[in-house]
């Protein structure tokens, strides 16, 4: 299955006064994975977009297992995880070496702009998952 | 089961380039539908981390079923959804009228600050719940 | 001059790692505020946006004087002070009771959506700021 | 004098419902940078806090040229703009390729965390910016 790793440094922004990430945040950093996962499928969300398509969220998951800090210098990780009919799901990792901090996982349904309802994805979407 | 309502304005800052509520920020209502739940339970989580006990979050779970929208008046509810041995559960719902926009649930573990482990949660925390 | 404040609790989400409110975070509060003072005029920011005019933020400074903090429940008050051609100047200040934390200001633009360049506001918006 | 430059991804988390980045996080974009300033200068905020000493922010400004847009590459610059007696102070530029889309600066007190005043840098410090 598809995968995509990136690298990101924490800053102040994302801490709250227990010292650590506040836990809204690793949704951002699953976003940005997300858009990394959608560059290296060869589409960028954003050209998706343009075409008319969007992925919008039905469902967010995510467990804490140890805390993120400050400076840390994180991996995050994402992968198709499910492709049936008109719903995609992204699984993501968030990592300090080799610790595995945050998991989780997105669920998306494939939405036509311009209709603005669930469509089955374009054949050249499908392609690129594959 | 104890429960407690807010209301809240939304502003530009929670929105996203769709026009809608930006996903991770429906974790930010849910935090403060929570502080607002312990406020009426007669100790705020500000006076609960002063007497050395907190509540992280082990887990979060949203689902998203109609978007909140800018300056939409939202209410957000949050309920206690079991309490067992160390763990805490809370149901939270956002509302805009009677559409229920998006719900779903945070659950945490009881945690002492100076120990800096679980355990279970002092006698008049227990009350509190009851 | 119109004037107009609001009540504000500050969520964990708002603290950074220091323990108290993240610098960025008061040009959202100044948002709020700004909110309701177009509301107090009779006219909210989003039914402007709706005539096809807007504000966007050209110039914001912010003065730390001190910290606000998680839970604290803040004034923040916002009031026109200054409005000449096609630029407004909104003033703002955070207060927690009497103590002043934090003030600044935000510069605008009076900006046609349709023609997406800078305009003389529309009468009937003039007329609101008198 | 010293300078650095990053390079940053807009997510969509920074977008705001007019379809460009959302003023406040701009200055989370300053933030980003700074950090980058310090650990160039040799050593990182989060080190220079652990020796005890810190720069919360007194002041910040920001001017807004052309707005930046989700998935931008953005390239941050930080440059040392002035260091007297107690108070630095540090440049910030948001660049798209050549266009200049937004510049401010921040103005630093150095902090004595264990006196809790303002004080001189230790002159390690006052060596590193020269």
């Amino acid at each position: 299955m598809k995968e995509v790793e990136l690298t990101y440094r924490v800053p102040y922004a994302d801490t709250d006064q227990m010292g650590v990430v506040y836990y809204a945040n690793y949704l951002v950093f699953f976003e940005r994975s997300r858009n990394e996962l959608m560059r290296s499928l060869g589409l960028t969300y954003k050209e998706m977009e343009e075409k008319g398509i969007g992925l919008p969220v039905l469902e967010a998951h995510v467990e804490y297992h140890s805390p993120a800090r400050y400076d840390d210098s994180l991996t995050i990780r994402a992968s198709v995880d499910g492709f049936e009919g008109i719903k995609l799901r992204v699984k993501c990792e968030v990592k300090r070496g080799e610790t595995l901090l945050v998991e989780g996982y997105t669920l998306h349904v494939c939405l036509d702009y311009k209709q603005l309802r669930p469509v089955r994805p374009p054949e050249w979407f499908s392609d690129l998952l594959k």
